[in-house]
């Protein structure tokens, strides 16, 4: 059985979006600048149909993150910012081939057939909380790792329940001053990590932990 | 004209000190976890009279941070953990030969005369703020630098008034779940950070930050 991990920027304040997320910047006032050290970089780069990313640390630390994924998981505002009844139009923001290539489970109250992409991504929309969504990747991952997407809370959701094995946390070197904590809530003592492996570059320093059971 | 620094331990999840901070510990809640990696180092062991430290990449950071020293600035609550008038016969938490050896600058509103310790160690209280703080200190300093001790308010105040030139923070990999952050409110554009390097040990990632002016 694969892992269970997750992989979030934070800047040095502990903020994985900026304050003030709308519409048009969901990342909140200068939230972009977190993800500079992934946006620029090569895998990232192939993955969204440009070539011209860079070869570097970087993007190693994304094509690692991607390389044996089975399945993802993603909170319903990642798939399309809204919330109540889910719209059948709606494909996502990724396009016809999203970077994703495996199953996509999304967490949501609302119904929805899957969805269908090319390059190999489905949209499978779960109702019954993150337990039973868990499952059906792991089931569709097999041998692979589940990869939570995103946000933040959803992350969080999996680390309190015990769930997560495994997570990186890109820490950019900026200060946001407000915004969505990545973190909060989650102490005091019930969640013990190794501090397994540090990978540091001007853009963003990688932090991996794994969480001790 | 040396640098100014300082050297803080966070929390994963951005606390300085855990949940309930009070007089018998003022940490906090879990707190004290924080600091393990620097109290099991020979280099902390040795200023503190003991011989059975670990020889260790965290030691080295710890020698490092005190290598260059001419003067330290210090919160008034680091000094006595009070409020109000200070007590005259109050010597500090550190014995008779306190682990600085060189002059400590006390910000706090309250008069007091200079304190003279053994080895090379005075407390000197200063009513008129934190430019004046660090002038006296640098002053004192001469070539070498001037290191902000704690706590982390204190810290924040010179890194908002753009007069740190270099902190370094070291992560613990821990979760505290609340109490005392450590770069709140700093946001958001008005610091900008250059990653400098980072010093992974499994009890801490030493992050080390240039500000860019």
């Amino acid at each position: 059985m694969g892992k269970v991990t997750f992989n979030i920027t934070m800047s040095l304040d502990g903020y994985s979006a900026g304050p003030n997320p709308r519409a048009d910047e969901p990342l909140g006032d200068g939230g972009e600048r977190l993800h500079e050290w992934a946006l620029r970089s090569a895998a990232w780069r192939e993955t969204h149909g440009y070539e011209d990313g860079a070869e570097d640390r970087n993007s190693e630390i994304v094509r690692e993150s991607t390389a044996n994924v089975g399945a993802y998981l993603m909170g319903r505002k990642m798939f399309d910012g809204g919330e109540g009844p889910l719209d059948e139009s709606w494909h996502g923001w990724w396009g016809e081939n999203p970077p994703y290539g495996v199953p996509v489970f999304v967490l949501t109250h609302h119904e929805r057939e899957p969805l269908e992409m090319q390059g190999g991504t489905t949209f499978e929309f779960v109702n019954d909380g993150i337990e039973p969504a868990l499952e059906r990747a792991r089931a569709a991952a097999g041998e692979r790792d589940v990869v939570i997407a995103g946000g933040a809370d959803v992350a969080q959701q999996y680390l309190r329940a015990g769930l997560v094995d495994e997570f990186q946390v890109s820490v950019a070197p900026i200060l946001l001053g407000g915004g969505v904590r990545l973190l909060d809530g989650l102490g005091n003592d019930e969640i013990a990590l190794e501090a397994d492996r540090a990978v540091h570059t001007p853009e963003a320093t990688h932090l991996r932990y794994r969480v001790v059971r």
